[in-house]
């Protein structure tokens, strides 16, 4: 293929042609949920995703190293430096121990990606599982003067980090208006200024969540993990950083620095940040109320829709847009993609029975496949992808209607083809599990139905050989006939 | 129920009356794997035998809690103090980093005890997670002076610790038998006695996975983490720790000596083991080549066996023999479980289908309900409430075939308790999900087939109306008709 892959570099705000650092190898970091209560369904969308990137990677012959992490400690409310952990407040209110929080949240978490088919990372580090590599690197931001103790707590010190480096290059904020705009909070005098962000925190007696370091029995900061986890798997700089679009400011702009601090050069070469998924045009927000949770959808008992979608129809959905275009789930938008992903799963089985033989019809798949190419290499746009596949299947559905014969090979080739971008690269699977089993037991029931009335159109001719030789037939399959004065009743065993 | 649950446990060598430490809670402790390699069959043995022992606890009305590890760092070759750490040397085998061995091995092992149905952990602690917590133990046992280091390791003191205290108390070792048969080895030069073992291991070179501590860069010993671990998330002393047959010693016995040098009393209420699965009677074993995959069994590809053998199957077989019983596994075994289950199974669908009325044939639910209750109290005897089942699935299948009526309390309590023992203390499942959607699809084909027969006679005797129906009411279905010189084709949209 002709073209190169272009990624969206939220660093530089440019696509830029993607170079890994090594050859053929692409070390790419994700930020993983707090696992802290059921994932909802926006951030799902993220790590749908990065799922699509990655496989796309790994498509194109690409060895990809993917840690996403588990934060399981250090994350406190309103994503600030007071106040309660996260996890640590849920367990009080469901009476049990942190650590089974983070259980039961981290399986449901995997249980979800795994119905929305989302490949599992090649690491998942927890921040809890990492403290002594968090204590290693604060301990090299102090040396480096970039951080400061004060009462037990240490603090990563802004202001004298942007005098030799840049606070705020990923997401374009001036540290005077940040100065400006940091509120002071009731608390937070330890810190020099309030734009100041922690390290580690010296518990409080009711944190359960606590360990043993230089400053005081507590716990690190928030931002910290990441920087310690991606630089133990990935090394001090590495190819791909991602996340949702809301992690840039703070989150991802303290890892930065964080990493800088010590290591004099920026952690990664390309930043992608996912867009949001919004409901009524509103980010979907536990706080809010405003939110949908997918095994919700799944089930059908979400009151914001009227019936069940399943995962390959609300990952579909999703890939219908652009991972950085902001998008918004509604009843139709599903419908639409639910009638959609049907048309083309069944076009990819009629591919099956088109007729082999002089090339009657013909179709460029060379051309096709470039362009399948071009699209994903211009910073994965699945909706383009999507648009090359009905495409093909449109000229499929065409051959089958016109009983015309095409070249075997090109059946081959279309099947090699749709079958790479629509399961490999876009994580859609072939056919409906469950719904098959629905399918078939229908099909029964109906079949069962059109004996039924045939018996009875025998039994109203005096056709009494054919009328028992249906319920005699039947009953060797285990269907068993009962005829009553309402008419004839099955059972089947 | 009258009796009282009775476990034996492995510490006195008797069968005790259960009394958690807090009334109506109970903290548990099993061993998990050692994830750098696939899980054969013989260590899923033990985690569903424990699943079964959650299960029936929490059946009881127990709150369990119930802790099972991963152990990912710190476990050598051949259990020993020396030697290369596992999952380092098969991250080298498999040129990947050691991190990358740990997921792809826990991802096996979590979907292996899921199609087991086994229960997930409340918490699943990994080694690497707690070195904070193993430093922080191997400092207060050196404090105790039962502990010393030599150069950059830290052993633990055996004929100290037995001066004061019994070591081998579980596995009713002596000690001096212990001295005289200890081997020196090669390196083991730091140990004052060759009994001693390590609780931190300075990492050599070479050695990727290793954390700093007061003594060396280096690595806890396996028998540590547990003792940290469970006295982490269950406290000093606990109710029940269980494990596979095969770590009474050195590592129960170690783990006892560790938590009791530091705390003054036993960690451990009762000490539950469980026994072996055989493979023509000898252990299974990765070393000796000898063992069966459970995806083999399922997949039907194992060269020892003829045919597959679904996990609700294998996980029936190994529920018919008690859990401290050594259990042989062939061929013959598999096929009368399957056999065995699949009665059980319908003779419980069969329930549904008794009439009710005029209590014709009677069975004492209650004195049933109570053996049932007694043999599980008894250590946990499953093969004694499988016959317990077989007994009153014996009844319905007698008043099933009679065709006489019961009293509809009886359908109910039968229903009741029959659910709640095979499929909630037992683990069973009521179907095999991918079993009924091949019935289903296999009675669809049957029924278009009669259809078909009936077709070709209405036609044979000229009954247009009725085969021109067949074709059209099948149509409607999806099933299109296809007659050729051989007779009659049908496809299946």
């Amino acid at each position: 293929m002709n073209s190169k892959l272009v990624v969206y570099n939220s660093l530089s705000g440019k696509k830029e042609v993607f170079k890994p650092l090594h050859p053929k190898r692409v070390g790419m970091y994700v930020c993983g949920p707090t696992v802290y209560n059921k994932v909802h369904l926006g951030n799902c969308r993220t790590f749908i995703s990065f799922d699509l990137i990655l496989r796309y990677l790994r498509f194109l012959g690409y060895k990809v190293r993917y840690v996403r992490n588990i934060t399981d400690a250090g994350h406190l409310e309103y994503d600030a430096d007071q106040g309660e952990d996260r996890i640590s407040k849920r367990a009080r209110l469901e009476q049990i121990e942190p650590m089974e929080v983070v259980q039961k949240y981290t399986l449901d978490f995997h249980k979800c990606l795994s119905k929305f088919n989302v490949l599992p990372p090649d690491i998942e580090p927890t921040a809890s599982g990492h403290i002594i590599e968090q204590i290693e690197l604060i301990k090299s931001i102090i040396e480096k003067g970039f951080a400061y103790e004060r009462n037990g707590s240490v603090y990563f010190d802004v202001l004298k980090y942007n005098k030799s480096h840049q606070y705020g290059i990923l997401s374009n904020r001036d540290i005077e208006e940040l100065v400006h705009n940091t509120r002071e909070l009731d608390g937070q005098d330890d810190k020099k200024n309030p734009q100041d962000f922690a390290l580690w925190k010296k518990a409080e007696p009711r944190h359960i969540m606590r360990w043993p370091s230089p400053w005081s029995d507590g716990f690190p900061g928030w931002h910290l993990e990441c920087t310690a986890m991606s630089s133990k798997y990935l090394g001090e700089t590495f190819d791909i950083h991602g996340g949702g679009m809301d992690l840039k400011f703070p989150h991802h702009e303290c890892e930065i620095a964080q990493s800088t601090a010590v290591n004099g050069k920026p952690p990664v070469n390309y930043w992608i940040h996912g867009n949001l998924l919004t409901l009524n045009g509103k980010k979907m927000a536990k706080s809010t109320g405003s939110f949908l949770l997918p095994d919700d959808i799944f089930d059908g008992t979400s009151s914001l829709l009227n019936k069940s979608y399943s995962p390959n129809v609300v990952r579909f959905f999703m890939l219908q847009a652009h991972y950085r275009s902001i998008l918004d789930i509604s009843e139709s938008a599903l419908i639409a993609s639910e009638k959609g992903l049907a048309r083309l799963l069944d076009g990819f089985q009629t591919l099956k029975n088109l007729k082999q033989g002089s090339d009657e019809m013909n179709f460029d798949y060379e051309s096709w496949l470039e362009q399948c190419h071009q699209v994903m290499n211009d910073d994965f746009n699945s909706p383009l992808l999507i648009a090359q596949c009905f495409t093909a299947i449109k000229f499929i559905q065409k051959v089958d209607h016109s009983r015309k014969k095409i070249d075997g090979q090109l059946i081959q080739n279309l099947k090699t083809g749709l079958k790479s971008f629509l399961f490999d690269v876009m994580g859609l699977l072939p056919e409906e599990p469950e719904s098959t089993q629905k399918e078939n037991s229908k099909l029964s029931h109906q079949l069962i139905e059109i004996l039924l009335d045939i018996r009875k159109d025998a039994r109203e001719k005096g056709d009494y050989t054919t009328s028992d030789k249906i319920r005699n037939e039947l009953s060797k399959t285990g269907v068993e006939l009962k005829d009553t004065h309402l008419g004839t009743e099955y059972q089947m065993k």
